[in-house]
């Protein structure tokens, strides 16, 4: 049995926040959350995360997560340390079980290095291993001591350590794989006669050093997977290496962009081959993008589908469906619960929101569609403006296939422009539009000569 | 008595500019300014300020700092060098007093650098004091020599060191701490009799320590600071260590970016606790956002009072004051003069200047709100323009709490509509709307059937 | 006789795309393009591109360049390998020539670079020249095995190197320059011996050395030059490298950017002194922009012609001419084929297509200019429309000199408004405008007093 103990209780002060530190979110998620799913593709099926400060929110956090929560009781009347938090969770630890320790703030651990670390305690015959790595300047870490066999003998604090011993490079990462039986023993055994008064699980080591066991450690390929975050310039620094992580996924598998770099894109979003996405773009979610899409620069794409060969132009935001071949923007705006069919055009300064627009149609700027069903090849005009709101309720419109709807012309709903209905520009439409006709709501043009000299408005410039 | 003596004479001809060297803007601000605010910072109290090319414009973007200008003569008749630079203070030099020598184009020297020189300088007794730096690659750099005690006894310029000599990896920067007394004395001793005819401050170095004085070497932590700019690369870079610094110190006090190194911040701006900034952002000027507030990506905000809890989407604008819990954007304009109330909405495609806008108010899309007072509870639809301008002269537009502002209509200022006034969708309003008036101005609809086949606009696709 | 032999048949698996390899494209320009123009500067008269793979893809990519296709067969039935591909251009090497051999996807090469190889090679009196490079990490590179003079006696692949030859550090880059009379000698000694099956150029050493050629290994001095791409990953990487040196010359000729990491400009554009460039800006193609411009974050520049002193805000796309001293956006989007004059000003959320605009001329926010002749002096109102679509053919508006269009009117074409017309706001225009008349076309004002009540569409709130 594979289980993992997630430490998760600290408070963070250095993150100056009220949210608890391992909520803190990178690409768009809490760092608690990447910890848990590393364990889960290690294939550690007992997951228990230790809790304290902002305690229900992190479990709030975790509720779809296969976590068992274990409560640390926080206060001036209890002790502090990872030892404290490790013994909360004793009674879920099984004798026959590896118990992994890992931490809420170290988001950057993946499922192969604790694979990795597992494989090496079992096939080492080891009874605790110390997940290590090589630093250039490892100023402040605990030191991994060995023995002539390789054997961890020893983890020596900075401060305590001997100027021979400062020399070493290999330092402790505070991630362990404990066989279940020596850790539950262990536990019992530590204390916290120390200057802090915290129980510290590195303690454990030493005991069961001295208990006779066989101490593994096991020095991993990337140590920034072991970076803690405790400050938001750590949390950006973790960022940036989990988008590097991303988007070279990504990259592997197909897609292109301009910049990584300046690339934000969540862990779950999926891309088709040959989509180009350029610089600035967000990508959110639950999106899925087609093959050979161009996502153009400073998009924004949230919980999206959308198909192949779309082309989203230059500062759009799509929260939406939009089909094959369609093409979006500059600076169109796609709420929620939009269908945008093949072969589309949504222009500029163009909003779509809770409405299905059908192939072929167009409306290619400064528009506002809400709460319609618009048809097949429709021209909604400039300026045109669904009026879905009396001030109290939100009413439908629907236009059906082959309507044109003129300029600048209001369609106050509820109401209904049938098939090949023709709106002049400038009106405002409250009742049907029959099918064929011609609907026209506005005032003959009337001219005053001279009025503009009358009434001094002439825009000569002075001279 | 601290002094500094701040060279910004040069022309800077590898920036291929119009402008002085020294006013070229690093994260908005000219380069000069942040080296006179290090030594304001230092409590250097009387600060010299040495120009000549393009003076009159460094005097005039320095107006507000407190500095002495002194003119640096300038032209053919005239010597160059940083020796004739200072010599052009030695007026202002207090005999017991300390000068530090700077330069207006190396912005990145801070006041910690400055103060801990003079610390040195004052502490070691020393008569004058070299900031020095280690460099990998010294090539091109005067090497400085020190005795057996730690002194320097000589800086040798590369193309005249030894073979031995140019293993030395300690440089001089540049920026020297003096006694008054002994600056004062060693400029009459500085010649130009060198191959440029210049007058070097670097040779009062070795003057002073031919006359038995105490020179001390003090070797600066991070190197960046002493970078000069000399051309538009450089000057890249320097905004680059400057941007970094900002928005560290403002992570470390809470904020949260997405991308520090694609956010862009002045360094006067104010940032709330757990206010996430997200990429392609620009914050300038005078600007204070409060806590927990969102920055969309590509958001550029200006001279703005933001409160809490404000939510700003993407590529929105805002050049104004904006109070808690209100939504701005995507795309939305706020220019100058315009204050938004708590809980407002303004949406997309919406242009708000030189108005106020009441508590939860909403123009959600495509609006044109300018010189107005908006009362609360409003509703603009979308499309609505407030026409302020005659093609003459601006006029007002007053819209009491609660009214109703239908789609696509225009309010013809000056004009008011009244409370709880409400204004038919595609109406051109000229006079006031009444409290709790319906106020209409379009024509009725008016339906032609079979127009549009008779006008041959079908637009049913050919097949 | 200069001659290059440019592979570029590869078909690039590991790209996952369906484009041949070499087409895969950098700062918006296909690999191999560059590959070919490092030639021509590098005085290459005469360039042999063997392309394989998609050839007739590539064969359309270099249409206008100056280069012979050799066409490679490719399918089972025939072998692979970089020396079956220089065998293609056999026919093409004459004996008097010097041939360099390059890679269509190694487009970080120099001219520079190509220039010094061939006077290296040349001056050196040598028969065969292999450009090498030095490596930190040299694992799975030919090592370079030189002898006492310096001279190259074997490349020793990584898999077939003793570990002595492991330590050495210089590698083969795989291009070389060779006489062509022993080029093309030697392609007739090659064979596939070996486990793949193919024929490699590399062999060519060996069999000239053993022959008594004397054979120079020249060193690049910037390594990146030689870089292949085969993945995504690397293509993104190589654009960064070409960003970074099409930025630095931009620099260099006095243009400024604030972020040069995050600018995005094409190799063939154009920028004046002292002109601006704000983070997140894409240019693209043929454009040039004169000095002193500013353009504003997350613009969008293509084949466009930009005067001096013009201010392009925030988020703004241009496509079209634009003269000095004038200002657009932010978010203004001007399509191609417009012309806009002098000190005019086209605000937010205005799109301009295919229309001229005389100077000082305004549309400040909110309006569509489409298919148009805007004169001088003319103020296009807030939401104003030129309606040049009537859902079959487009038409044509024209505003003379000193015109002024109301707010949220509609301009419905083919219609003229004459010098110093006035239309009132929210007027659909549908005959011409007389000079100095006012054309007004909307319906009066009426007024139902306690309407909203008896409507029950009063706004207050609930309490």
């Amino acid at each position: 049995m594979l289980t993992s103990i997630i430490l998760a209780a600290g408070e963070g002060t250095r993150m100056k926040s009220k949210l608890p530190k391992v909520l803190h979110k990178i690409c768009n998620k809490p760092m608690v959350n990447y910890v848990i799913e590393a364990a889960h593709k290690a294939n550690l099926n007992k997951n228990i995360l230790i809790v304290g400060h902002g305690g229900d929110k992190v479990r709030e956090a975790v509720k779809n997560e296969n976590v068992e929560i274990v409560k640390q009781p926080i206060g001036e009347e209890f002790p502090y340390g990872t030892g404290y938090a490790v013994m909360q969770a004793k009674d879920h630890i099984k004798e026959n079980s590896y118990v992994i320790i890992l931490y809420g703030d170290t988001p950057l651990i993946t499922s192969e290095t604790l694979t990795k670390l597992i494989e090496f305690h079992k096939s080492g015959g080891y009874n605790a291993t110390v997940l290590t790595a090589e630093f250039e300047d490892p100023t402040g870490y605990g030191r991994i001591i060995r023995d002539e066999n390789g054997n961890v003998t020893e983890i020596v604090e900075h401060k305590d350590a001997t100027d021979k011993q400062k020399e070493i490079r290999e330092i402790n990462s505070g991630i362990y794989c404990f066989d279940g039986k020596y850790l539950k023993s262990v536990l019992d055994k530590l204390d916290n006669n120390n200057a802090q008064g915290e129980y510290y699980i590195t303690d454990a080591i030493k005991i069961l050093n001295e208990e006779g066991c066989k101490i593994g450690g096991y020095k991993i390929e990337d140590k920034v997977e072991i970076a803690g975050v405790n400050s938001k310039v750590q949390l950006a620094e973790a960022e940036a290496v989990m988008r590097r992580r991303i988007n070279e996924k990504l990259l592997m598998n197909g897609a292109i962009m301009i910049d990584p770099s300046s690339t934000y894109i969540d862990s779950d979003v999926k891309i088709g081959k040959d989509t180009v996405i350029y610089p600035g773009v967000i990508i959110e979610g639950n999106t899925e993008i087609g093959e050979e899409c161009v996502i153009g620069h400073n998009s924004r794409i949230v919980d999206s589908k959308i198909g192949d060969r779309v082309n989203i132009q230059s500062s759009t935001i799509i929260e939406s469906e939009v089909d094959n071949d369609t093409n979006i923007g500059p600076y169109a705006y796609l709420r929620p619960n939009s269908k945008i069919g093949k072969s589309v055009k949504i222009g500029d300064f163009v909003e779509v929101k809770n409405s299905t627009i059908g192939d072929k149609s167009k409306a290619s700027h400064l528009a506002y569609i809400g709460d319609a069903e618009v048809g097949k090849n429709v021209n909604i005009g400039c300026g045109v403006v669904f009026v879905n709101y009396d001030g109290k309720v939100k009413h439908k419109t629907i236009v059906e296939d082959n309507a044109f709807v003129g300029s600048n012309s209001n369609l106050v709903a509820p109401v209904i422009v049938r098939e090949n209905g023709y709106v002049a520009a400038g009106s405002t439409i409250t009742e049907e539009v029959k099918s064929g006709a011609l609907s026209i709501a506005r005032a003959r043009q009337f001219n005053k000569e001279g009025w503009v000299e009358k009434k001094n408005l002439q825009r000569e410039e002075k001279k």
